[in-house]
């Protein structure tokens, strides 16, 4: 076999959340001729509808494993969304400031992708993929091109598969440098469905979307831009 | 108040497993005026008395504040610590290899840190204490000293405090360039009552240590080279 069936057959972790982004960065990684490991931490968030979705997303993608691990992040705190803290609930998008969210999760990119190292490492898998997004990132500073860089540098210390010369680990961010709508139109080419995903940081108990987080009035306006109605449903 | 009472308050973040390195670390820290908050991982080990180690240590130690994080490596497999794979016993030192041992957790110590990190950034703290050992590592590649630096780099892209230019974070392991009989006289010359620890990978339910594993094997080389007997309980 060539390098070009040797590469459709590559493996990859990919961080699946149960939101669009995850989605969107998994399709994208079997698109471009990964075999998709999908591993979805539940990390004490208060939102057990995002599970489900990821659940129903990995299904719909066929992907090749799927493991869910549990790592208890109320324990370290300071996040409403791990803690008891109120989720801002704003009018407008314009109300969303430039600071960091208290929906932030204190080093949660470095714990998922700490994990997804992890789950490569059993795997024999170098590469990692993560939807993470600097442009519509809501303030969060491990979504930067600079951090992503930062761990994959430290991938190639950190483990035996490194250390052992089998490889180099990458970490992918196909959606980095896309907007909410960009990310939508992407999916919708590869066949996303977004009616499978779960986005918003206070669903009620079907797992409705809130439609006034951050989080929802950005993937609304996404969809908004694209001149499209979201499938997701709404409360 | 002078700079020095102001070091004196200084929070660190020292992950402690309930082994003698960690418990070391832990009071060299202490001696270097930080106060001291732990973390414990619970990371699906089959060895609980480790956990049972980590609260006597703590206690003794008069920590500010103890954390226990579970975080359930099993779902990610591939080591002897977490998955069904024989722990291998070997007859002397001599056998045990250069090699990694199938002992090694995948990405363990970046797990542990970005939780360390996280917790960190919770309290306010700028400074991780982790017992990593470059000397008697057992072939694990996240010990290395390169690897360390590259996580104290990552940690200041990571977070929220470092985006925002309040502190710049620090990982200390005060242990990385000495031998098990070095860590052992500097406990106690510190007070570490090793007694309390445990560093068995395969404990009896007593909590009782083998005394053929490496790490066993590793910890009573040290006792012997200082003309000491191992205070810790074996079968």
């Amino acid at each position: 076999m060539g390098p070009y069936n040797w590469a459709m057959s590559r493996p990859a972790v990919v961080l699946l959340s149960g939101g669009m982004d995850s989605a969107t960065a998994a399709a994208v990684a079997r698109r471009d001729g990964f075999t998709v490991h999908a591993l979805t931490a539940r990390y004490g968030q208060r939102h057990a509808a995002e599970l489900e979705a990821a659940r129903r997303v990995a299904a719909a993608l066929g992907v090749a494993s799927h493991v869910v691990v549990d790592v208890d992040l109320r324990a370290i705190g300071g996040s409403a969304l791990t803690a008891d803290v109120a989720v801002p609930v704003h009018r407008s998008l314009d109300e969303i400031g430039t600071s960091v969210p208290v929906t932030y999760v204190p080093a949660r990119n470095t714990v998922l992708l700490a994990l997804a190292l992890g789950y490569a490492e059993t795997l024999g898998a170098f590469d990692l993929v993560i939807g993470a997004n600097a442009l519509d990132y809501s303030g969060y500073p491990d979504c930067r091109p600079a951090y992503l860089e930062a761990f994959e540098r430290l991938a190639n210390l950190a483990t035996k598969a490194a250390v052992e010369g089998r490889g180099t680990f990458r970490v992918h961010a196909p959606l980095l440098a896309l907007t909410k709508a960009q990310i939508i139109a992407l999916g919708r080419e590869l066949g996303v469905d977004y009616a499978l995903t779960s986005t918003c940081y206070q669903p009620d108990a079907a797992g409705r979307a809130c439609g006034a987080c951050d989080a929802c009035l950005l993937r609304l306006k996404g969809f908004r831009e694209l001149g499209l109605t979201d499938p997701a449903a709404y409360r």
